[in-house]
């Protein structure tokens, strides 16, 4: 008997690292989906910004981060002495007593991945005419504090989760619409890109380099997400856990299909043609509409609520650019509006979630997340400035902020 | 006792999701293999055509696929909801009572990414050429009627396991030929791309567009092999179990190793020269090659497999071309004449096998899916066309299907 | 209780597994990084040779590697039938009176994937100028015989375990700096690349192809190093090994980390730019430089050994060029110096460590390797010479060498 409760916690430690490295996974999917499009005088830096976010947010997470979101799971002396030690690891007597159920080295490495997910959303948004260093400055807020913040509301056991009984399962509202209001202020600071929108109101498209490098982007997501779906379970060594695990790997998948499908035929109505940026972002829609309930649902619903987030995404793009709020890479409309989607959908399949405390809970990550990233946005616009000068933007910001170019030989300028 | 069913039951699940997962990465492995191979014109048209494939296959095989194909698996009442639900997944008790060795829900997601793989092979033979649209109506045939008729044939209990005694641990035949049978048939109905086969009997090589992302391909498609091979053994959580599935790990990378070798080998010897391709293709020989058998030879002998696999596709991707059956990507040869192979050459390392059966399987998967598909090709060029027009495949498919160039920067048209 | 030892063996067989398709996936990153580090027209070549050498070692080890490096773990008459038999597998009577924890199929396959890392080092340090043919005969030697030898003095149980005290956990110094050896010895052998260092001592910079590419290549070799550390521990079924395994996957995360951030901050202190291939060796060394060590430190010594490995390299490869020592993508300073370094920082945090020891062991392997590795170098030289012509050189080794261009529609020459 003990022993076996031994073998259950090395099943359940081996099913978070792995769904960890399933999530870690998707930082290569975001940066090669924003790589594969921007334009390719603006590669090397959103390359830099993605792995240079992703070490920024696992730093901050393990410095301060962890603390403020988890603070109630974690033992007694744990964070303050900066770091983990083998001897704050759950002893094998605590395990034996029931005490635990993973390993914290596994706990703390699924969800520092999680942060590096909210930030990598922001990255793709202010692309191609940020400066590289107030962008690595806001994340560095926006992991440290920002995320952890409203991530402890719910996941930590604050009052959103408490009191409200706001339910996010693994992050539409908590990551990804976060993600999605963090850039959106961002985006609100910078403005548009030179020449994206025109004076008489015309919308120019601005194709992206590489879209095979894109395509890939959005595989590697869609394989990461079952980490980070699969994973929210947080455990999985017995009947009912395991057939919940197996519930949300089909629900994930199925989600992202119905995404690809109608936005797909969403886009072929409207323009005529099968547009492959918006079938690859119906995809990841299916994906973050999905996440707030991946276990409710059967494998139809989950279907549906996928096509759903995949029309959505494609009216959102539309609209945003009427808006005139440039998002180069559809981030604020997959994770932001679909996002919010995914938040209000739960209480259709999950009949312990009501609409009013999903949309109290939405609001209140919005706000917070929006607000306190404004502050941020402007307080660096005012010491360092956030927006490179029109010379840069004109010859691309790699040249200026990194120095080399991403295909020194591809390209005639 | 109950406690250690139930960690056996989380274990089984678990294994079979983590192979599932590898499986649904090798849905980007043929994206990117495929668009690296084609030109640069016609490389948004695959990658739209090659995940959009793998969402109607998902979505097809959850509505009728695996209801057909696995009718005998499904608990009563199971697929007429249309869909899964939590209620219909096997309960504790029937898993205490040895009812049940892993999730439904895992089982289907492990047997859903197979159809998409069937799938993926057609899509690159008929590369360059045909509508995208007439495609992904064949897409849904396919995957919803044609290969789970031929799949519950062998694995379904059908007469071919059943009565014939066919066998094909991992699909060399039942994936791998069937999906190969299919794209025959729709490049016999399509016929060559414009400019391939000369007056004169040359064969003109079109070569692809971007090789670091077919040789990613291939390398994603090696690593989504072990879940195809290593899932196959269903169970693992005894000793023998594991060992065999030790052992298939061991014997598909083994056979992978083989086909990279010989045909690199084989291709020196024909041409001079270190041919990329033909070992991209040897590699996946090589895998195809030991798919029907990965756990019966040693090390030793599935590597000699995959090098006749490896040597195998070489003769026949040229033989091919000598018949001007265009298949831009070698799939036809890969999966098709390599999976015959691997079909055919089981007896002689399980000694449960027979060549007449093997045989005789191999016929009845080839003469049903080539049949059936040839019918719909044919009825699909009555309906809507199959093939693009002159100009549209001279000017590139993607900007008659997609609206947008892959490389908008990159090329100097 | 016979059971549970079943269960356990599985859930060990496995982790090994898992982590094992992590370390081959790690191939699938050098040929991705060092594609996007040379130039266009060396693309195919290096793509083919990292194929290739992963095949050769697989062979190789199959052959004999794997029968001098663990000898002694082998059963008797294991690999004398020169390969594996189902009948030499752990039967269920050994496992349960305790004689075996795993498969050896998969001891097999996880320790296979390690020689194919060793030698991919190899490649990137020799590309653009060396022979195809040339480097892949050395590779059956070195992975064959080299590697396997050094292997064996310390995790095989010869004298560098077992008299010397010396510890490497994942092989800082017996993979990595013996990879950066043997490809030191060839660059000396091989030398600079035509133009790299011009007449009056400058150092010309020879920027990469695609740096998307290296970048997908760093971060699959990141997600890869999980199962390179985290299978490291052997073993995972009860609360002290998964906690262990928890550890490493957060440490080696963490030292990846940490390499980026000072990598990229040296770099712009160095150069004022944010420059892309510092950061990303930063990345790397920070996996290196935590090899040997990735249990015992905290998360934050973890990350701050990560940031020692990553200004470290920094410095290494400005060095390099000084002595005009030309390693086109920074191999010998990421595996050989970072290696080293990795090595002696060892019994910082680990008591059972001594600095003597390990720089005992350091010197050991680095005289073997590289004396070994120049006397096949000179005799390849010798035999069949080791560089291409200068005319092969200036058109690029692809044509020379593969008959083919890897990205015929995007170069102009």
């Amino acid at each position: 008997m003990e022993d076996l409760t031994q073998v259950k916690y090395a099943l359940d430690t081996f099913y978070f690292l792995m769904c960890g490295a399933l999530v870690m996974w998707m930082a290569a999917g975001f940066a090669m989906l924003e790589a594969g499009l921007v334009r390719a005088k603006n590669t090397t830096e959103i390359l830099t910004k993605n792995i240079a976010l992703f070490a920024i947010s696992c730093v901050m997470f393990l410095l301060v981060g962890y603390n403020i979101m988890y603070v109630d799971n974690a033992s007694a002396g744990w964070l303050p002495s900066l770091g983990f030690t083998i001897g704050a690891e759950h002893t094998t007597d605590a395990v034996l007593k029931g005490e635990a159920d993973h390993s914290l080295g596994a706990d703390f490495f699924f969800q520092v991945v999680f942060v590096a997910t909210a930030m990598s959303i922001v990255s793709g948004a202010v692309a191609e005419r940020m400066k590289l260093w107030a962008f690595l400055a806001f994340s560095v807020v926006m992991t440290g504090f920002i995320y952890p913040m409203e991530g402890y509301w719910t996941w930590g056991g604050g009052f959103l989760s408490e009191t409200v009984g706001f339910s996010d399962f693994a992050g539409s509202g908590i990551v990804h619409m976060a993600g999605a209001a963090a850039a959106l202020a961002g985006v609100l600071v910078l403005g548009a890109r030179k020449g994206k929108y025109g004076a008489n109101g015309e919308v120019n498209a601005i194709p992206g380099a590489n879209l095979p490098m894109a395509t890939l982007g959005t595989f590697i997501l869609w394989l990461g997400w079952f980490g980070f779906n699969g994973g929210s379970q947080l455990l999985l060594s017995d009947v009912e856990n395991a057939n919940a695990v197996g519930q949300i790997f089909l629900n994930t998948n199925a989600a992202a299909t119905g995404g690809v499908i109608s936005a797909l035929i969403t886009a072929r109505l409207l323009f005529g043609k099968a547009d492959l940026t918006m079938t690859l972002n119906g995809a990841l829609a299916g994906l973050v509409a999905i996440t707030a309930e991946p276990l409710a649902p059967t494998g139809l619903a989950a279907t549906l609520i996928g096509a759903c987030g995949g029309v959505l995404v494609v009216f959102s793009i539309l609209t945003l650019d009427k808006l005139k709020i440039d998002d180069p890479v559809g981030a604020i409309s997959v994770h932001g509006v679909v996002g919010l989607f995914g938040v209000m959908v739960v209480p259709v399949n999950n009949s312990g979630a009501s609409f009013g405390a999903q949309a109290i809970g939405a609001a209140v990550i919005f706000a917070w997340v929006f607000g306190a990233s404004l502050v941020v946005w402007l307080a660096l616009k005012a010491l360092m400035g956030v927006r490179v000068s029109e010379e840069d933007e004109y010859n691309g910001v790699d040249l200026a902020d990194c120095g080399m170019e991403a295909y020194p030989e591809f390209t005639n300028k």
